[in-house]
Formats: C-alpha cells, structure tokens, sequence
C-alpha cells in the first residue's frame, strides 16, 4: 500500500515529533557514514533548480548519491513569468519517466506548494522558495544546534540579525525554533526590517541581541536587491551592522554563531570570526548532508516499496 | 567479434522485424522492471544536447541509468555555423576516451547521418534532428499504439495533425507506421501544410480527420517559427486547429489522443482534453523509457562484449 | 594516519620518480581495464571547470566513474575578477560535504596554487590554470611518448610548437620532459614567441625544428586572441606556420606528431596529417584516461582510508 505522499514544503507543517524523528535519522547517517549507501538503488530522484544555487544541490547531490538514488540534475534561471501549468507538465513528465521524488528551488514562492496539491504522482522537496521558506537549512540548523546544546534547546535565545526582508531562512527558522521551545527574535537594520516577520519573532536591538543570544544566526545582506544605496560600501555595513571581532567578544562566552552561506565576508561578517571555534558555519554545511538524506529517506520510505 | 554498428537514424532504415523487436524488449524491459538494471556496468554513453530538451534527455538519461551506464551529459546551444569536421573530432574523442555510443539532438538535419557514415568507433542515437527525424519518439508512439490496439496494427488510420513544416515527428511516425500497415494521413493549418511530407502521406480535412480517425497525434505548434503572425493568438488557433473539447467528442468512442510533448496547453490542445483517459500524452512519456532502453541494448549488444 | 595531501600543481613540483610512478599506475590501468573499477566507491569529486572544456572535463569524469568515484559537476565561465576569498569558501564547502578531491579549471594562473596553501580539507587536481600550467596534459603526453620510444627517453628531441605565448601545456611539458632528460626545443611564429618561455627551450627555427624532432607537439593556435589579424585568414596561416603534408614528409621517418586538441584542422594543422599512423592525437586522449586515473589514485590513496 503506497501512504501519502509526504512533501516537504516548510517547517511550518512539520510538528515537533516529525522534525525529531528526522534529525534523529540524520544523526544515524552522520554516525554510520556507510549505512545509508545503497538505501535506494535503482530509484531516481531529480533536481530541478530555476535558481543558481551550487552549495545547496551539491549539497543535495551528496545526500542522493550516499542513498545510492539515480540523480537527474536540471539547472536554468528563468523568468518569474513561467508558468505553474508548464511546470506541472514537467513535473508530470518526470513522473512519468519513473523521477518519484523532485527537489525544487524556485523564485515563485507558492509554486511547490502548489505543485503539492496536484497528483502529479511526485514527492516535493522544498530546496528553496524565493524569499519565504528554505526548509532544509531550517532543520540542518536545528540539528547544529541540538549538535551543540542538547536535544532539549527550550528557553535558548536564537538571534536572526540581518536582511529580515530578502532572505528565504528566517520564517523557516522561526517556525522550527519555536516548535522546539527557543525564544526567537530577530535583528539588523532598520532599512531590512519586516513587518510580518515581527509578527512572529520579536525585533530586539542590534547590539543587545548579539549580546544576549545564546545562538547568533547571520543572514545574508543581499545590497543588489535594495532600491538605494543605503551604505557606502561593505566596510560602512561591516562596522554598522556586520559581525565583527568586537561584536563577537561581545556574545556571551558559550553561544555560537551561525551563518547559512554564501557569506559576504566584510560585509555581514569579519573575515576573522568566519573560522572562530564557536562559529558553526562550515559545521552546518556538513550537517546538511546528513539532514537532507533524512528527508530524502522519509520521502521515498513513505512512498512504500519500489 | 565486433560486429558493425547498428546506429539508430530513422525509422526509414529500419525492417518492420527489426521495429517489432525493438519493441519486445521494450514489453520486456516494462514489464520487469529491475532485469535491466545493471546489464552495461562499467560502459560509458555520452548525451550531447545541441538544442535544449529537458524531456527527452532525462528519458535517455533515465534509460541508460536502469542499463547501468556511466552518463556523460553535455547540453548546449549552438549555432548552426558549428561545422560537422569539429563534431567529427568531438565524436572521435569521445570514443578515444571509452564512450562506445553517442546521443546526440542537432539542430542540423544531416550531422548524425554524416557522422555515421565516418569511422569513428561510436555508435549514434538520434535523439532529434532538425526538423527532420526523431526516430525513438516514433518507436515509442508506435509502442503506445500497440500497446492500445494491439500487436496487429495493420489498417488502423492514424492522422498526424498540425505544424508538418516544423516537426521532427512527422516522417518518422509515416516511416513505422506506414511498414505496420498503418494508414497515416496528415492536417493541418492549410498554411502549415508540406508539399514533400504529402507525397509520403496524403492530406485530409482538419475536421474529417479527427472523426475518422484510430489514433490523433497532434504536433507541438511552434507559433514562433512562423514568418507571420498568422492567428490573433493562441486562444484563436485552438478554436481554429486546436483539439477543443467539442473536436474530443467527435473523435471515433475507440480513439486515443497522442502528442509528443512539450504540450502548449491552450494552443494546439484544450487544458481539459491532456488527462482524458483516452489521452495517452504521459503514457508516452513513460514508454519512452523502456523503447530508449531497447534501443540502448541494441547498440551495445551489436557492439559484441566490452 | 592521514599524510599531507598530494596535490597535483603541476610538473614542476613532481620528481622525475613521482611522474614515472604515475605513469607505471597509468599503464597499470590501461592494461587492466576493470582493475580500478570501484576502487573509490562512496567517496567523492568535485569538477569545478570555470572556463569550457568538454574534452578535459569528459576525461576526467571517465577516470572519475572507472574508479567507482561520485563526480559533482560545476561548469560556469566566470569573469576574472572572481574572488579567491569566494573559491576558498567554495572549497570549505565541499569539504565540509565530503568531498575529498577538486578538480579545478580556472583562468586565473595563481589560484589552485594559492588554494592548495590553505586548510581547505580538500586534494587540488589542476585541470588547467590560465595559460600558465595543465599538468594532467603533460603526464599524458609524456605516457604517449614512452608508448613509442620506451621508458628511457632521454635524448629525444621534442619540439613545441605554436602559439608558445598563449599556451598553458607549453611550461607543464617542458618541466616533465627535461626531468626525464628529453631535449626540448620551441617554435612557432615571430609573433607566439614568449621570452619567457625561450628561457627554459631554446627557441629554433620553425623548418629546422619539424625536421630535426623525434617528437613534433604542435599547440592550438588562438587567432581571436591576437591583438592584430596577423596572417589573411587560417589558409595563410597553415601554409606559413602549420603542419601542412609537406612539411610532415619532412619529419624524421620516426617522428610522431602531438597534439593537445581541440586542434583547427586547416590552420595548425591539415586535415591530411590528422590521422595519419605517426600521428598520435587521438592516442593522446585514449591515454588521458589511464593517466587521470593514476592521478586521481593518488590523491586518494594519500589521503589514507575513506
């Protein structure tokens, strides 16, 4: 009997049990680097990024390719204006051609949930959904955190500092953090701020949530995508809002920090503090793997036998 | 001993013995799906795409993954100045490095059959040539016909309608189908018709044919081809030339719709016309993978061992 | 233990033993088809070719899947002012998600070098660094020569020939091949010549030079990079400066002739030569893959047990 398809769309519908299983899982593959390999031969997954993005489908592939999936890879950047109706045809194809799970990063932040609720015979994993949801990091961050405070991380500060606006990790991140009891706020400059996300996760003054948070998560400062040139240059970002060594001895002497790359160093963060033992970053990326093979697994154990 | 390649060019240099057992391989390969797995280990086949296809590059490529095949992907746009001397050292190298049989999309009608004719140790596939031939999609349509109608497809009228200048579909599809018996007529716009293609098959009415017609392949409109704009928009060429919902009903109680894909839903076909049960659109798709299987073992076996 | 890693910068840094032991292992593979064949199962490659090369890169990817390894692919022309900061990164990642060995093409001369300093974590394979160093090429070609004259070829005369100022196997060839006592000489237009370059090979007269050679190793000629159309078209180049069949008669009966590829049939060389028995082209490519092997075993055969 083949049970629903369980798509990955966003933390936001994953409960508390659901994302502990899956870490559990991703620190079985962490710890039996070997165990996953093989898992799924013969069955075939695809990646398909409408968004460049080389760090998070490497990411992927590694995961696929320990599980022992046949990997299809499609990468193009295309225009906003391509239609859901064409990419339910292409994802009916890959359907068709035996893909049973697909991995999406996209511009349009509703097209896989709206994927989602077709019968397109598919299993959807969120890889990225323009600025709202990027589940995956949400749960590799989780697990990062677990990795360093405990399974029980209740009543942990987590700070998110930066461009609130643009980036795809803050609602995933609040959404996961929450369920698990962290005390969220959010930070950076007044020009990054939104509305909706304070509705969610508290604003907290810059320096006093560096200072108070147990976790410092950076966010990506993408300047391309604001309308003025708020800064002069990364160097003005840097000593205004960006991470610098100062900044760091100013976090309490336990707390890390975190970042989901690409970073801008000297802007968002300080060259010298990307490596520091308590920053977590490159730590991430590795947890990423194993995070992911835990997804991966759930969706093609769900989908019953081959 | 090695014997001589037996490159797949078009269904006009193929026996109606030779199709039907291309065809029985693929019932085979369809119908146990893991026999396949694995039977090329350790053997190398290059997909060189010269012209975009996300569809049918993912079908060989999920066909020679169930073979077993290492996969060399290579996909890009090129004008159509590349000279076939280059190719031919393209192709030479890939051979020198291992690769026993090429894939190859072109633009160019007559690359691969130049290409076959030269030694260069490769065997070729044509996975779509110009305008000209696209031989394994008119295996596969013949393997959803019979898969429909049954062996025997011996006077069964099957009407190709739509853009006969532009597609690669048409002269292949006429080639299989007319060596089964099939009788094969073509339509149209009238201002899309081929003097050439209707030499090979004749010309019957739009409405005429829908109604007397087994099997309805439409072709893909390439509106963008055409010198003029010739309707005031897609919704007027549907009404015009498009399989409406009202032309669906008109169609023999027994007759199946085909359509090689990409659809362009809205223009030659109806959104509510693709998932008809009596539509076969994914089916093909999913054909398609065990007839480029076929065709696949063809090449290798006929090469003699590794 | 883990020994250091052994990156593969360029011939210069590899003693005349180190380069034979490659070969021995090249030749290994070669006679040995299925040897190496899952050698490196569930382990990890990154191909991050940032300039095109279908050529290197298949062969490579060849060598990669014969020795069971999982191969990332990256291929992105970028612009030069790419920061090395940004790849350093880039490497961590890759690291931090298993993989072991990158392979790198990139314009920028220094970079691998610069890369291969660092804590990365990862193996540096340069697959071509500007116009400054291919090393894996000069393996080959030497593997290539040794197939014809034996292992000893001290006292060969090879001559380079061509555009020397735009060349990036010219310096990787002349420091392997005087390591194993080879005599080589550089020719080629007034307007190619690098005095750089002439300070390691004597430069002699371009006749003198396909006359007097054991070997002659002509280099791709890049017209478009010229700053002036100095010869009317590719006609008066090949007569000029090219190997035209004239000149080959004019070879020691002996000789073979090289070359890198991708080659401008009718300008450095004529069609004629290409495939004739002395002239060892394609056998160059044929070895690339046995010597990529060797290479890419030690990468990982040094980094000690997965």
């Amino acid at each position: 009997m083949v049970k629903p398809y369980q798509h990955l769309l966003d933390t936001e519908f994953l409960s508390k049990e659901e994302m502990q299983s899956l870490l559990s899982r991703a620190r079985f593959f962490e710890e039996h680097h070997e165990e996953g390999t093989n898992m799924f031969q013969n069955r075939f997954v695809a990646n398909l990024f409408f968004e460049p993005s080389t760090r998070t489908r490497f990411s992927f592939e590694v995961a696929e390719k320990r599980l022992g999936l046949n990997v299809l890879n499609f990468s193009e950047e295309v225009s906003s204006t391509t239609k859901g109706e064409t990419m339910y045809d292409t994802v009916k194809l890959l359907s068709s051609i035996g893909v049973e799970t697909v991995v999406i990063r996209h511009r349009d932040e509703k097209l896989i949930a709206e994927l989602a609720k077709q019968d397109t015979g598919c299993t959807f994993i969120n890889a990225g959904a323009g600025s709202w949801a990027h589940p995956t990091q949400a749960l590799l961050d989780l697990y990062t955190i677990q990795q360093q405070f405990g399974d029980e991380i209740r009543g942990l500060r987590v700070a998110i500092i930066g461009d609130l606006k643009h980036s795809r990790v803050v609602r995933s991140n609040i959404w996961s953090l929450q369920k698990f009891g962290a005390e969220v706020v959010v930070s950076g400059p007044p020009m990054m701020r939104d509305a909706e996300i304070e509705k969610q996760a508290p604003y907290v003054e810059f320096e006093e949530a560096i200072r108070s948070s147990d976790v410092v998560m950076l966010l990506r400062v993408q300047l391309e995508r604001h309308e003025q040139n708020l800064f002069e240059g990364s160097e003005a970002y840097l000593q205004s809002y960006g991470m610098t060594q100062e900044r760091f001895a100013q976090m309490k002497s336990h707390a890390i920090l975190m970042h989901p790359a690409p970073m801008n160093r000297g802007v968002e963060i300080a060259d010298e503090v990307v490596e520091h033992p308590r920053s977590k970053i490159f730590t991430q990326m590795y947890n990423g793997v194993w995070t992911r093979m835990a997804v991966l697994e759930r969706a093609y154990v769900e989908r019953g036998g081959h």
